[in-house]
């Protein structure tokens, strides 16, 4: 892939613990940082249950569309961590001792302690890429483009460093915002305007409350710094004929 | 619907603003939990952007394959707050002023308040269905299946109580948590046979750390309380045998 290309991807999260509320997700906003940062647009966000034929199926649905689809949770030692053997089911590959994973947590683990339940983490899908985890030991994996990470925020965390290299990414995309003192409605129309001189820009609106006052955050995000910059100073004149004051957040 | 039915719904998070990792989503969380209250178990949840195809083609497929679907966001004053257009779009309905919601935002306004840009907020999908928001004044609407909410999370929380009585619930769904000090790969073998015991209770296993310390919780989930009772004196005989301090949470 050149520079320049639009880069998208989806972010599957897997497992019952976020779709009962129990566990509030922030692997999505994690990995999507993270992928901007990299020139990488995250198109679309599943959650679903820690059920094989709904991983195999979306997984499969996913990974035609996108040109990365990275996965959170599953990959424990757990009868629930599922995510491993799904994978392997949706590429039509066999689940079986990753060796080198075999040699990485023997290693990791004092003698005796590489239990039986420790062995499971080292199934996956033949010939997986092992995406290394500097916090606990037991590594990620990719198969083509689809890459496992596991649900634990903090160790997740600590793992997307070691894939730098193997996301090709397009043009970062950059966001500037403008905070106002205002409410929506007050801008609305002449945002509007803003937004059909710039089709190819991406303006947002989100209403704030700091300090029990009521503002909003506008939000231009694009590859292109000019095109941000000319749509900035489009905003800036209406809010400076408006008179509305820019607040610092 | 009658009691002892499994009742399913969808969310459907609306907004470039949790893809991009700027915002963080918590009204799955609020929405998950206060649905699992009356019976309603999430099975997916998705998040997309503000774009309006994405937003029909996927509010027609999750509602054929969901009793509920509620969707997040896009319900302001702005250009990008096109989820009612969108809605009216998906259900071949005209988008229109809805005359309730007009008088309901004209007397919440001051007078020569209700602007141009309030006004967008009354533009809904014919004879859509007000949900009263007691927070802000503009409603949210519904449309047979699909209850369409804002994002504003403040905002979202005080308008689900208004929504009791149009969801029917199944059997609320009953959850006991059981946390001890141990790692997963130490029960892991004996948590696969508990579950293998009770095939149609959802155990889940969810290491944590407290205090620098490591412990699981183990959460079992069921509608009938009864086999999460037998489920849970199972999971304690293992853990007495193996000498596994319980945690307080």
């Amino acid at each position: 892939m050149t520079k320049n290309t639009k880069v998208n991807a989806a972010i599957l999260i897997i497992g019952n613990e976020i779709l009962s509320g129990r566990t509030q997700d922030t692997n999505t906003g994690t990995i999507a940082l993270w992928l901007n940062s990299i020139g990488v647009k995250v198109q679309e966000v599943r959650i679903i249950p820690d059920i094989e034929k709904t991983i195999i199926d979306i997984v499969n649905e996913l990974r035609k569309i996108n040109d990365y689809v990275f996965t959170t949770g599953g990959i424990g030692p757990t009868h629930d961590d599922i995510t491993a053997s799904s994978i392997s089911k949706a590429f039509c590959l066999d689940y079986e001792i990753h060796k080198k994973a075999y040699k990485i947590l023997e290693a990791y683990y004092k003698p005796g302690e590489f239990n039986e339940g420790r062995q499971k983490m080292v199934w996956m899908p033949k010939d997986a890429k092992l995406i290394l985890n500097p916090t606990s030991g037991a590594p990620g994996f990719s198969v083509e483009n689809v890459f496992c990470l596991p649900g634990v925020p903090s160790i997740l965390k600590s793992m997307l460093g070691g894939l730098k290299n193997e996301i090709v990414g397009g043009e970062p995309i950059v966001s500037h915002t403008i905070s106002l003192k205002t409410v929506e409605s007050e801008i609305a129309n002449s945002l509007t305007d803003v937004q059909d001189n710039n089709k190819d820009v991406e303006i947002g609106s989100y209403p704030f409350f700091q300090a029990g006052k009521l503002g909003v955050s506008i939000v231009i995000r694009s590859e292109d710094q000019l095109k941000i910059n000319k749509c900035s100073s489009e905003i800036l004149e209406f809010v400076n004929q408006k008179k509305i004051e820019i607040v610092i957040r």
